[in-house]
């Protein structure tokens, strides 16, 4: 069956590729770097399920320790089932109460305890490492008995397992957040909202199983400014025990006990992006101008108010995409047109005067940390997700645009739209602004509603489209994440097919071509803020084809402003022309690498 | 929260826009049409898993046999349950043998015997259809108590649920498979393979709760030519015994229990279609030809060879897009290269030398009957599906590429690739292609290796890059379907979003003029296959922007020659050159169809 081979294929590809088996205990993995850096660290390893396990091995004197840790848990878990028998028995009826029975037997079956006895008395693990390994092989073996019975059995024995866990110490509902070490997260995967709530304290990187590049995991990552890997595949039951690890978020390694040489050079290289974050540091109040003297606005993509110090202290010009959503996966409720004001008021006040772009909500099913908003779809990138479903929420767009337009009186606010697609969408958009505008009239609350509307350049119908769109807003700003992705039919943040995605692919530098085009016709201002604009070879490229308004990560400030400032205009423009003739995203890539290696060395040099 | 306003919303349009109750008891359902026609028939009711449960009232007199039948079905689960518990305690010990004890219970339950009591006693309802009710209902509960244990405990209920129904005669593996008379099928869902596997005997029309246009439910009704409308929503429950109902796939109507005068109405609709049919069928033997002279190529669209009979009775010049992944949904198995070489040979001779297009597998998640291919992916459509799934996969791939080859000494063969969106892809097909053609070289089978190579042009990275395809295939095939769905970011199968699938947006048809003008600069043949053509209006739009090959549905062969021998290029010229200047899908659709109502009234008018 095919689905074998292409397993068959995975696990090939790991076994060659991917993983690097030295002489010494050195494990080597390679995945997709998403976010730059390299840190160092012991591992802190969740598994599947998002539980932290201690995986150590425990000293022979301890044992015991171990022992009596393991029954008070299963006494104090036995307990726990037989008083919800009782009460379910009482309240549904004897055939539901039964089902803790069975779980009963189940936590009491002697084989269970000999196999955990085993690996704590003679293997030495801990009694969490020893239930989390021995409970979930058994759930697996079940699951694989090809019996939908059996197979749905395998829940209660997880079921168990999370108690027993629980009752160890071992499981808690937010296992990143009682941290007091530095650490290196080992996942499954993290979802947008548990990257979002990491703790720069002490995480110092963060690896994963699955996810892709561009996908919001990483973009969080970005912004928070730890480095990162994904889409490893499956590498976590190699991990044994608080293994030392170094993430490499440049070129996408995870590396568990490395050797000393390679824990030498790895600490030569941090030690070099240290000492050019110095040097690029002291750019910070320049403008970002190239060497013929043009100035271009060099703008920052924040997710939180907190973000903006950052920006400052960076020299951005501006605040070039302010993603709103992220309000509600920091939070559990519906955030209400006040926490909208509140975030906003504060990003425009710390930005004093310098002009704050801010997008409604681009809510999809990937974003959703909690599934509050989320109904079932079997391609939430195509289906009812940005503007589409604001448009079809207005009780949740509503105190969105209320508080983007009192907000506005603090400073230079801009409102722009998501997803656009149709012309119908943008005008639709724009008049559900105006009657907000009205409402707030009545209410005698300050307000604005002069402010400059834009719209995301993200849909292939609306590049097509574009000078329709032109004569209907005041401003673009092209995202190249999500045109890519739809230009080339890849979802960004799936691994099988991460090869295809390419912001430089040449059919999406045609489109972002013309859209430039457009723009300039038009006299139509427009911006970059996809991740393309901070990558310092393709940033060149943008200014080539024109682009003089590019909007980046705080943490790209820096070496996109070296960038500018060490190239003219003239040399972009001849970078673009033979870019243009490529005919494959590796080949544009290459030769852009080769020129920034002339143009701006040290940002190559890691 | 948003996901309430969202179902609020549903549920308000559901009432008001949706259903129309008449003062009768005549229900009207809108949902979308998906294949045209009109079918009048009593109701066949699958529910969500796909169970048929007669919803029927019984006659007082046949209580008692209810009654009997059920306890018969009782006892027999009962000893199944048993045997199970008796021999998965030996084999696999006494927890989980436990598991089958907990399910007796539940099926001895006196509560649950008292209320199918009254259900059948009281209500005279089948014992199916009691079954089903109360079991479901207590399942719903269990799911309801935001417990993970009970609502994990729903699944038991549920299987023993299934088991009665087996027992009991209701439910079949395939539920489609023993019908004896007319049926209108309705029902939540229907896969592609059980559309494809729907007797056409018996199977009138059918409609469904989920769905979007232009997916492959919809395509595979077409093709079976059987009137269809999805994504109607929660109407099931509606339904209540063995009612009469008409599906009207032109307007994408259900009517359940209609008025003499609706019913009247309806088959009189009936009437004027076989009348145009028969009209129709006297131009079968006549050429697609304008009525300027210009000879239009009219292939036809298929799955299965036996449509090559439609087909040669239409007078289909061709087939234009034989869709080979439908041998994966006729089969359990994988299929041989011999099943490939079987099919293709029986296409190619019952075409006798006319041109055959043999699309290579275009497999992706939504096609997959049994999940055989399946991996997880968030979004299969921007997934890993299509030629990049062959490409991986080259053990499946290899086997129809030399079966197109062995098939092509038959008669006038010629290959074409889906999906591809870079030139690598097409470059690593066509080398696949030669280095099987050099196997087959070896084994001496008969082959041939001459056969002209072709691709899709489908995503919309190829669109712009497709000068430099040009020189490296014999041929392209515009697929609308895909790159409408790309283009406008929208899942074209996605009920909440159905609204923005355009073929005819302004947007995809700047991309159609676009790859048209490039295949005409660089000689290379041009087709359009996607569902875009099989529509008269639109037809018109095509010829008229250059298009000279069109390839549809067997049923659309009449109807597209019809309107091509009542036009000349000229018209259609000033048609496109009008349509490329409005702004919106609709404004497109109106247009096109004041036109077609001047040009080919007979076709309007039903």
């Amino acid at each position: 069956m095919p689905g074998t081979f292409l397993t068959a294929e995975r696990t090939r590809r790991n076994q060659s590729d991917r993983v690097i088996r030295h002489r010494s205990m050195m494990l080597e993995l390679q995945g997709i770097p998403v976010s730059p850096g390299v840190a160092i660290g012991p591992a802190l390893v969740l598994d599947a399920d998002g539980y932290r396990i201690p995986r150590c091995i425990v000293p022979a004197s301890d044992v015991e320790d171990e022992f009596a840790r393991l029954h008070t848990a299963v006494d104090l878990v036995s307990a726990h089932l037989e008083h919800s028998r009782l009460e379910t028995t009482a309240t549904a009826g004897r055939s539901t109460g039964d089902i803790f029975a069975a779980q009963l037997q189940m936590l009491h079956d002697p084989r269970l305890h000999s196999e955990l006895q085993r690996r704590i008395g003679e293997d030495r693990q801990s009694a969490a490492f020893a239930v989390s390994g021995v409970l979930h092989n058994y759930a697996t073996a079940l699951r694989r008995l090809d019996n939908p019975l059996l197979a749905d059995r395998a829940q209660d024995v997880l079921d168990i397992e999370r108690q027993l866990l629980m009752q160890l110490g071992a499981v808690t509902r937010q296992p990143l957040s009682d941290l007091s070490e530095p650490v290196i997260v080992l996942s499954h995967m993290l979802t947008p909202s548990e990257t979002a709530n990491l703790d720069r304290r002490f995480v110092k990187g963060f690896c994963t199983e699955t996810g892709g590049p561009g996908g919001h995991t990483a973009i969080v990552a970005k912004g928070l400014e730890i480095p990162a890997v994904v889409g490893i595949g499956d590498f976590l039951h190699q991990i044994a025990g608080s293994n030392c690890v170094i993430v490499d978020g440049d070129r996408g390694k995870l590396i568990v006990d490395p050797d000393d040489d390679v824990l030498e050079n790895y600490r030569e290289r941090a030690e070099y992006r240290r000492s050019l974050a110095v040097r690029l540091a002291e750019l910070s109040q320049l403008p970002a101008e190239t060497t013929d003297g043009v100035r271009i606005q060099l703008n920052a993509n924040i997710e939180f108010p907190h973000e903006t110090a950052a920006c400052l202290d960076r020299g951005a010009d501006g605040i070039g995409l302010y993603r709103t959503e992220f309000l509600y996966l920091s939070s559990d409720d519906e955030p209400s047109e006040e926490d909208h004001y509140q975030a906003y008021s504060e990003v425009v006040q710390k930005m004093d005067g310098r002009p704050v772009v801010i997008r409604t909500l681009d809510l999809g099913a990937d974003k959703m940390g909690r599934g509050n908003m989320a109904h079932r779809e079997n391609n939430p990138f195509l289906g009812l997700r940005s503007i589409r479903l604001s448009l079809r929420n207005l009780d949740v767009f509503r105190p969105q645009l209320r508080a983007v337009l009192r907000a506005a009186v603090h400073g230079d606010v801009r409102v722009m739209f998501p997803l656009i697609t149709t012309i119908n969408e943008l005008r639709q958009a724009r008049m559900l602004l105006n009657v907000v505008a009205e409402d707030l009239q009545e209410s005698g609350l300050p307000y604005r509603s002069d402010l400059p509307v834009g719209m995301m350049v993200e849909v292939p119908a609306a590049v097509m489209m574009l000078e329709h769109f032109a004569s209907e807003v005041d401003f673009f700003s092209i995202g190249t994440n999500d045109l890519a992705q739809y230009t080339l039919a890849v979802d960004r943040s799936n691994e099988y097919v991460a090869d295809l995605y390419q912001s430089s692919d040449p059919a999406v530098l045609r489109l972002i071509q013309h859209s430039i085009d457009v723009a300039a016709k038009s006299q139509t201002p427009v911006s970059v803020c996809g991740e393309m604009s901070s990558n310092p070879g393709r940033a060149l490229l943008l200014l080539g084809m024109g682009v003089r308004n590019l909007s980046v990560p705080p943490s790209a400030l820096p070496r996109v402003k070296k960038v500018i400032r060490n190239v003219s205009i003239d040399q972009c423009k001849a970078i673009a022309e033979r870019v243009m003739k490529l005919e494959a995203a590796r080949d544009v890539d290459l030769y852009l690498l080769d020129r920034l290696s002339d143009l701006a060395p040290e940002l190559v040099m890691q």
